[in-house]
């Protein structure tokens, strides 16, 4: 079979078993989902003899040591997979779900019904944990999925790919609810992309670059966040303490992630009292400054900022710093150099912060608390499956109930309509 | 200006005009609502010349005697424009709503808000009306909008598209907060089309043909339904005068919208008691019959349907039926010819009515009720701006809330991320 051909028996392959997935209750899911937990454990040796061929394959080619630390699986990574797909088991089952019913004068009683999307397509790069993750997400909202993982996981993925099918099929379900594109071809994905009459949405995972080629070439619409530029503006009169924690927290306790703050904006009359101690922890945790020419004044060891550092996604120990006549301005430049992923404000004003939350156009607004919380697992919607800046169906983390729909049910006794 | 920086620059605008748009309180919109409904009724005389100008021209052209229908406005076509956008004036307003509101265990107090999409695209047909309706239902929602209607309208739309403006104006909002594309070359449409740094969703309305040529040059996500292919599944044991009152209904009431009747499946024992009364009173009303060959043998006058006639949206009175063998039949069938509009089964069986909500992937699923009932107004939510069929954002018909999204506010007292 030809490449174009592979792909779309593939897609049509997952549409129909969709339709099974969302006729399937959630016991069976569940149980599923627990057999293929203990599948993982089981087979930990095997997940990390292939997962090995991939990183000597890595170690040739000469990738990148961040790039090899997010291949790598280790035998803790695999407890806390399979642990990961226990916890998506418990939760609460979003199929079926009526969300609001209400009746008309004329008697009908209509309610909207939750139900699964259909079939996903997730495009990733290296973790092979996401292969697990984003299956067992999926199939717990009821949808099929196919997965297009980076080539140079190849191995890992196949040999977490099998264990999912065969958890599908020792327990009925049909194993074409998840697929692997295994061809390494990029063309596969450009394929993929245009399947529109069977897969209902894209959800790449990886780098600007990966996430920017789909958007450009799919015909399927895509929920995705390019970065995260993350603010955090210290207001007038903010307690410094707490703003001190907030910041720190934020800028170093996973710089690599997209929910850590880029930028730090400082109202000019906290500058003097705040900054030099704030940025003294930051270096000593190894952060570089760079500020505009005010907070240069300030601080003694102060890089200036140039234009390129006010959008830049650093994923790393350095932070830009603005200085700002009040939260007007801190407002209008998060607006023009913000991802509108996530912003926080530290303050005491009751009526700066209720401002801030209605003003920035942010997936994720916090007032007196770090960026670090926008994540599904942390607002408390359970496992995510990425984070959305576009408003489209979803905007911020997305769980489980992202990755369905509703339906209008409607329930009459012989109910037709008049007039116009 | 060139075309290109002409629609660029509307685009622009509208952005801008987004951000005062989703600031400015409920008051505010709805006075600008009802200065606008006062206008229209003021004006009245000077669109009705307006539109005689398009039809003048139109009938020139040769237009359809269906399409200058579409184009016509009267007097109580303004006096019902006017009383619509009052109504919606008089809606609760969505922005800033807080829907759910939970603690985590950390104290965080976690909320999602509602906010407007942004600015939104809206490509139509014929209809005038379209232009104050969508505008409105936009501005309630606190969006900016871009209005392109069809070149047979341009004089119409403009008149009304100006009271629009003026009475944003009026009332201190921003104008370009509600724009015309008044290029009349169809090129405007592709260029605009490809503004997905400032346009954030686009709705066509009008014919399939419209429809697909916007989904397949669209760099913007697109909400749309193709078209209505509406079942009626009439069950066995059915109360048959009910299925007659709903059946005659779904096909005759108003055959030329998208969710009219189009195939009725009878289950075969009802068949020999049911059709002969029910195809002589659709007959009666004028409507053609084009049946499965046993519809053919029990009916006296029947035309064969051919392979055409099960996925036909014939938005006339024409009617395709087919009998089944029982309700998985109907399901299947719906499955493989239907549209994922509206669908409705008559049924006095708890076990199959409950199935049929279940497993029917419509947007709109009924029970012992007609398909007409798929409509905003007619569901209680107010004033629609259309109905969609694709899953994502929103599946079935859009009221005011399908044109907002939510966002995520978090209420702490210094939190900071532990773990990992």
């Amino acid at each position: 079979m030809s490449l174009e051909s592979t792909i779309k028996a593939m897609a049509k392959a997952a549409k129909r078993a969709a339709g099974d997935m969302s006729r399937c209750g959630a016991s069976r899911k569940n149980e599923a989902l627990s057999h293929m937990a203990d599948l993982l454990e089981k087979s930990a040796l095997h997940i990390l003899e292939e997962n090995q061929k991939d990183l000597s394959l890595a170690k040739k080619s000469g990738l990148s040591s961040a790039m090899m630390d997010r291949l790598t699986v280790k035998e803790e990574t695999i407890r806390s997979m399979a642990q990961g797909v226990r916890e998506i088991g418990r939760m609460p089952d979003p199929v079926g779900v009526l969300s609001g019913t209400w009746i008309r004068p004329n008697g009908l009683q209509v309610a909207r019904m939750r139900i699964p999307l259909g079939v996903i397509g997730i495009i990733y790069e290296s973790r092979p944990n996401v292969t697990i993750d984003a299956a067992c997400l999926c199939l717990k909202a009821g949808n099929a999925v196919i997965l297009r993982g980076g080539s140079e996981a190849f191995h890992s993925n196949q040999a977490l790919a099998g264990l999912v099918s065969r958890a599908l099929g020792d327990t009925g379900l049909p194993e074409k609810a998840v697929q692997v594109v295994s061809i390494r071809d990029r063309e596969a994905v450009h394929v993929l992309l245009k399947q529109s009459d069977d897969i209902d949405l894209i959800i790449p995972r990886g780098g600007e670059g990966l996430i920017r080629f789909v958007v450009e070439h799919s015909k399927i619409p895509v929920l995705k966040h390019y970065k995260g530029v993350c603010h955090v503006y210290v207001d007038e009169g903010a307690d410094l303490n707490m703003a001190e924690q907030i910041c720190f927290n934020a800028k170093v306790q996973r710089p690599g992630v997209c929910n850590a703050m880029e930028t730090l904006l400082v109202h000019r009359s906290e500058a003097p009292s705040f900054l030099p101690k704030m940025a003294d922890r930051l270096q000593r945790a190894g952060v570089e400054i760079r500020g505009c020419p005010e907070t240069c004044r300030i601080l003694r060891q102060c890089k200036p900022a140039t234009d390129d550092d006010w959008p830049a996604e650093y994923l790393d120990l350095i932070l830009a710093v603005r200085i700002v006549e009040d939260m007007d301005q801190a407002i209008a430049h998060i607006s023009i150099y913000g991802s509108n992923h996530t912003e926080a404000i530290v303050t005491a004003d009751y009526a700066r912060a209720r401002r801030f939350v209605h003003e920035v156009d942010s997936s994720v607004v916090l007032v007196n608390a770090s960026t670090r919380f926008n994540d599904g697992g942390q607002l408390g919607l359970g496992a995510e499956i990425g984070i959305s800046t576009s408003k489209l169906h979803a905007f911020g983390p997305m769980g489980v109930n992202e990755l369905t729909t509703t339906k209008f049910v409607v329930f009459g006794d012989g109910q037709i309509r008049n007039g116009s």
